[in-house]
């Protein structure tokens, strides 16, 4: 069973909106066993859009076209998929009734306009949009489905959730066909090592032929391994993609810090409630990110006491105490002030472990001896110290990314 | 001028990554006066890349593919568009060294791997990746444009802007066809109004047909009105929305802090640098957040003094000097100790502002008199002092950037 999503709208063409809907529709179709194999986005116009729903229904048995739906002159979804099927227009009176009812309800004059949204292409199933006023579309055409779904997302969710999938379910009941029909995946997150490094290690595992296979996906100080496994059963998935899990772990170990929603902060949190202890962080070239990123996470208050942000040399003096002539001798840059704000910021917020991060985020203020994105990064307790110099590389934003990557890491390793 | 945009990576057809890159290109492009009349996604397989950059070529002038470049198994792209185009793959030693370059910068060592990555087809014009590895690829092909680019959004977009937009306007001079040929865009950014009331202020601008509209878009705290004109010159298309704008400036006045790519922190930090003033910020729910919005703003240190994370009461006490009588008469969240806490952070790091916020950015910790959502935001300077008691909905992460955007517009319009 394949699908193919055609999102209609000039304002996607022209980059003004990001077409979040074919991510949302694709991961739902994945959810009941539905391959999607193209996403196609054409502006509001009659011949393009006609192309694209007759290449897409060449291709696959289901096509959603989302957009286009509204009671404007340029929406035009359903008189031109109507003229391709062939399908006569008619006024719906009950879709208009109930448009009539939903301006009623809100207490507002029903608009001369929106009487366009009621008339639909004769015998096709509408559905009630339960957050707009545009309603859905199901039409069967030559033992194809084709399916007309409003623009805006807080639209499409429910009507999807609570309409379109139990229809499909109910007219296609799976499996379908023989084969496969549930795609389950599982993303396995890691962290202190680089793509290439993940690739090597795995590399076997990327070459793995459907219905089970692994891609890989780099991010900023951050790789993901995601298997996918298409089975008959949930149970029979899952049981797949933890053979595949298990050799993984067994490869990368301890940088893997997550899996799917699970973030590093999140990780870090873990290690530092499991072992009881608490953290302060001392940032600057950071200004904050880390301790922020650390109480996104619910309940931080347990282990995470308090940060500062030593922006100026003042307040790495004045307030974790770093002595002036170490700033002066070392450079605020410097290992010996990372790892005296470390111990400084411990001391002061009365922690187990205290974490400092000074360095250059750039675009300016680098130098020949200490470029752009160089970071020390300290992490101190009363039984050891750990210092790391990195070189990082991108815009300001990503420079103080990258290092708080880093110290979340440190915090999660540890401890 | 035609363009499509051809996405690939199986991850998109899975709905794990929103392809945010064919918004960002079309946005691009159309600056230039190309016009963007389709999107594809496909995903890592031979056959539909070939077939769907084949369809794109048949329609448009230009052909840009995204994703694909990596140097792993399932990066298929360059192998898939050199068989296309009938052009030999062949190692080019400048791109190798590159690489190299790349990785010795790092320090680390080259991975064999990533050798894939300097097989380009013969002849055609390569581009350096700044931020990753994969290199950017021009050539031509009975007389239209193949371009190909990597997947990650930061890697794409110095690309395109430092390379491709001035190679694109050197090699077709504009403008390039008779009939409007420009589009300009032009986004005002507000904050301190909900969406329903900017809505009403400038209902009529909203139904403006094309050449020139305005539409509305509502994030957190934050609304945008975009005008877009479409003209036969840059500078026809600019006076059109300089006459927009002048409307909207007269009806929103200061709600408006920025244009385009301005930040709320970026206005911010323009204030205080105009007016000389320093700040120092002490967060409790915010946990850093609005200390690493402001430094994420390049000479943030001009005005950025330093700030504290005072999440434990012992450091609300303890660093900014809040009585621990007051947090035990009014409760760590209270007027009176964000109060306390500007007071406090200003005094001890010496600044001229001092911002206090406290808060309960959940999902627990609510109560029926405090509950989840309630944030308190004190602004204290020598001659007057500011407080602001919300009340937000949403996710924890949303609850602390709303508190972000009060905060930074506080401090945008107080000094």
């Amino acid at each position: 069973m394949k699908a193919e999503i055609v999102a209609i709208g000039t304002e996607l063409l022209l980059g003004h909106v990001v077409n979040t809907n074919a991510s949302y529709l694709s991961r739902k179709l994945a959810g009941i066993g539905i391959d999607v194999y193209h996403h196609t986005t054409v502006g509001d116009n009659p011949e393009r859009i006609t192309a694209a729903v007759r290449d897409a229904l060449g291709r696959a048995d289901i096509v959603i076209t989302t957009g286009g739906l509204g009671p404007t002159v340029d929406d035009i979804t359903v008189a031109t998929i109507a003229r391709l099927t062939g399908r006569p227009i008619v006024l719906n009176k009950t879709v208009l009734k109930d448009l009539k009812d939903y301006f009623k309800l809100r207490k507002v004059r029903f608009p001369a306009d929106n009487v366009q949204q009621a008339y639909i292409p004769e015998g096709v199933k509408w559905i009630r949009n339960r957050v707009g006023t545009a309603p859905g579309l199901i039409m069967e055409w030559h033992e194809k489905l084709i399916i007309c779904l409003p623009g805006p997302p807080r639209e499409i969710e429910p009507m999807f959730e609570k309409d379109i999938i139990p229809y499909l379910l109910k007219s296609y009941p799976w499996p379908l066909a023989p084969g496969p029909s549930i795609i389950k995946c599982r993303t396995i997150k890691i962290t202190g090592l680089p793509e290439s490094l993940v690739n090597n290690k795995v590399k076997d595992l990327l070459k793995l032929k459907p219905p089970t296979t692994v891609g890989i996906y780099a991010k900023l100080r951050h790789v993901e391994l995601r298997i996918m496994s298409k089975a008959r059963s949930e149970k029979a998935a899952a049981a797949e993609i933890k053979k595949i899990e298990d050799k993984i772990r067994a490869r990368l170990k301890d940088y893997i810090f997550g899996v799917d929603d699970e973030t590093l902060e999140y990780a870090a949190g873990k290690a530092l409630t499991r072992a009881r202890k608490t953290v302060a962080i001392a940032e600057s070239c950071t200004g904050g990110l880390i301790a922020s990123r650390l109480t996104d996470v619910s309940g931080a208050s347990k282990y995470f006491k308090g940060g500062v942000i030593t922006y100026s040399n003042e307040c790495k003096e004045g307030i974790v105490g770093v002595p002036m002539g170490l700033i002066k001798k070392h450079g605020a840059v410097s290992k010996q002030v990372a790892l005296a704000m470390a111990k400084g910021v411990k001391n002061y917020i009365c922690t187990d472990i205290g974490i400092g991060v000074t360095g250059i985020a750039g675009p300016t203020g680098g130098t020949k001896s200490k470029p752009v994105g160089l970071v020390y990064i300290a992490l101190v307790t009363d039984r050891k110290q750990i210092l790391r110099e990195l070189r990082f590389k991108g815009s300001r934003q990503d420079i103080k990314y990258q290092a708080s990557q880093v110290a979340l890491d440190l915090i999660r390793r540890n401890i």
